[in-house]
């Protein structure tokens, strides 16, 4: 192994570019100057277009799952129903966060490793009429799933009055926000994921439907978006915020406008397609089906012939390569491939080429090369 | 005014030293990895001695204010009495945070620029015997008035079971926080003011009394310490942390360790010596008695000649000096200089010098050197 070097393929955090570095070594700014309100009306008009809206997004100083805490306890009154769809590990999340809340939490549980249908979900509306709100994860991080957001959200439409909020933490910047389009309520990210900063920012944005609830809310202080959405208006924000990942994120807009969201997007979908590709050419079992697969994270199951977390370990110590494992029941059983952010093509085939050897080390029988030659396929025919 | 030179004064956010940015821009690590286990085994021991406390000291992905929310909602039952000395804007923040989850909130409202006297507490006590929890500010960072925390927290020990929850924010890392010593209840820090570290981080430590208490809170999710408790044992956070700013926490407690705790609070006593020998000998009004200072931050008031902000948009401009204005009451009434941190007895010569070209340019009369040459004559004597 290459001392300091490393190859972070986890489902977030993320390497951060070296600009977004230099952006982030800037002078450190008061956070009441008009030099730092002039940095937030920036990244927040920036962020717009990401999450796909016209309405203002909110930056929070706090991980993803504050973020989560803030989309429903702002809109939704205290002890009302709510469908949250749980599939995995950040579902049970946002689960727990409403169950903290108290709130009446009705749980739609999907097998892990497979989305949630339309048809599942409209059955579970007209079963909860009554439902508030319904919590959607776009990408479950703990699976490698992505969730068809747009139908699901038409569905709810279509059968309810309930608020759409959707966790995005896991995919937004890497896949397409359309919050107005799809008519997303609340829409949730955080830092360290597709957006290319470390982790300590969230961000979350509020159609007007869903603005329209604020006053029925109980959240936190801390959380309390209405004193965000004051503050916006000053381009400030009601508590001091971490102001070097904001500079950050000004770089990583940047970064993101230069090279096109449309290429942006483009870019996931092939490491997506590369990865997969790859696996399969080892002859090891994805856990998702084609149609499910998340363009960030893919998730590969155990064999008989390996323990997914030796192989993690071996790669770990021999490259630097941090993989991620499985969380509550799929511990264990399957190891993660982060392909978002500050990554690429190349950083796939690296990345599937170190597996190999891997896999060849602990006596599974693949060839070497046979991933990498797939992926290079695909990369090559969408060029 | 020299091109992308800044001399930030304010009581927080403060300057960055560039190890520490080194630190910072150490690869990202992922948060459930062995390294970063490593890592904040290490931040969390660290911080012990700054907090005076053998007890764990939790790191939150906020800012202050959630540390503040956290402290309360934590070890306080919701509807329950407490008491909070308003002596300035962040202690009236310390009392909204109570009003809005719920606390039948006794503010003890203490003239702006001055510190609270253990009598006054006494009398308050007495009156409300039911009181749960008393919050103090330790330093009232709107004012640059420190209270006398030691005794006020033997006060309320001598004539009450409410708990002591401290607000040290704008001073912990400065001075010392001795929370065993003077058995505080619970005290609480952020990372941008003297820990030295950019803004997204606060810091929470809980005495074994507080922690018996954990069962009556009603915190919200994110900001629940059972759970930071829990993952603690692991040496982990139970959300995705600021890892980054981790890194940079690192850094900084070695400096200060390097420097040694007992020096880094001398030299917060002599620069506000120093600041305070300066003003004075310019004949500019301080806004606090030499009993009340800060080692932090000191006000200075405005005179007939001379508005603050004027001041200090004139010293941004031309020398791109950042003082902080008043707030609320204060606001246009008085101009901070902040003296914390990574921030040196130099530093508040250079500050001394400009703030002098400043008031003079504005037509106050004042001998240019007459400021500096006071704090030259302390420093001297000090050293």
């Amino acid at each position: 192994m290459l001392q300091d070097q490393t190859f972070l393929r986890a489902p977030g955090p993320t390497p951060i570019p070296d600009r977004v570095k230099h952006a982030m070594n800037q002078p450190m700014i008061g956070h009441r100057s008009p030099s730092f309100a002039r940095l937030f009306a920036d990244t927040s008009e920036r962020l717009k277009p990401i999450f796909g809206t016209s309405q203002p997004v909110y930056t929070l100083t706090a991980s993803g799952t504050a973020a989560l805490e803030a989309a429903v306890t702002n809109t939704v009154a205290k002890g009302e129903k709510v469908i949250v769809v749980v599939a995995g590990a950040f579902g049970d999340r946002f689960a727990n966060v409403c169950e903290h809340n108290g709130y009446n939490t009705h749980r739609l549980e999907i097998e892990w490793g497979r989305s949630v249908t339309s048809e599942e979900l409209k059955s579970t509306l007209k079963e909860h009429q009554d439902a508030k709100a319904v919590l959607l994860t776009y990408n479950e991080t703990s699976t490698g799933v992505m969730h068809p957001i747009q139908q699901l959200s038409q569905t709810v439409h279509q059968y309810s009055e309930a608020l759409v909020l959707v966790d995005g933490v896991s995919c937004i910047g890497g896949v397409p926000g359309n919050m107005d389009q799809w008519n997303l309520d609340v829409l949730v990210t955080g830092s360290q994921k597709a957006m290319m900063l470390p982790p300590g920012l969230s961000f979350v944005a509020l159609s007007k439907r869903a603005e329209a609830k604020l006053e029925e809310g109980n959240p936190s202080f801390y959380l309390n978006i209405k004193a965000y959405q004051k503050q916006l208006e000053n381009s400030m924000t009601p508590y001091t915020p971490a102001v070097s990942l904001i500079q950050g994120l000004q770089e990583v807009s940047k970064m993101m406008e230069e090279e096109t969201l449309e290429h942006v997007f483009d870019r996931h979908q092939i490491m997506k397609d590369m990865t997969r590709a790859g696996i399969k050419a080892l002859g090891l079992p994805l856990l998702t089906n084609e149609e499910d697969a998340s363009p960030t994270v893919t998730s590969v199951r155990e064999t008989e012939q390996f323990k997914p977390d030796e192989l993690r370990s071996l790669l770990s110590k021999q490259f630097g390569l941090t993989l991620a494992g499985g969380q509550k029941e799929l511990k264990g059983k399957i190891f993660r491939i982060g392909h978002m952010g500050y990554c690429s093509p190349a950083d796939v085939l690296t990345t599937l080429s170190m597996i190999e050897i891997g896999l060849q080390q602990l006596g599974v029988d693949i060839e070497l090369g046979a991933g990498v030659k797939a992926a290079q396929e695909v990369y090559v025919k969408h060029v």
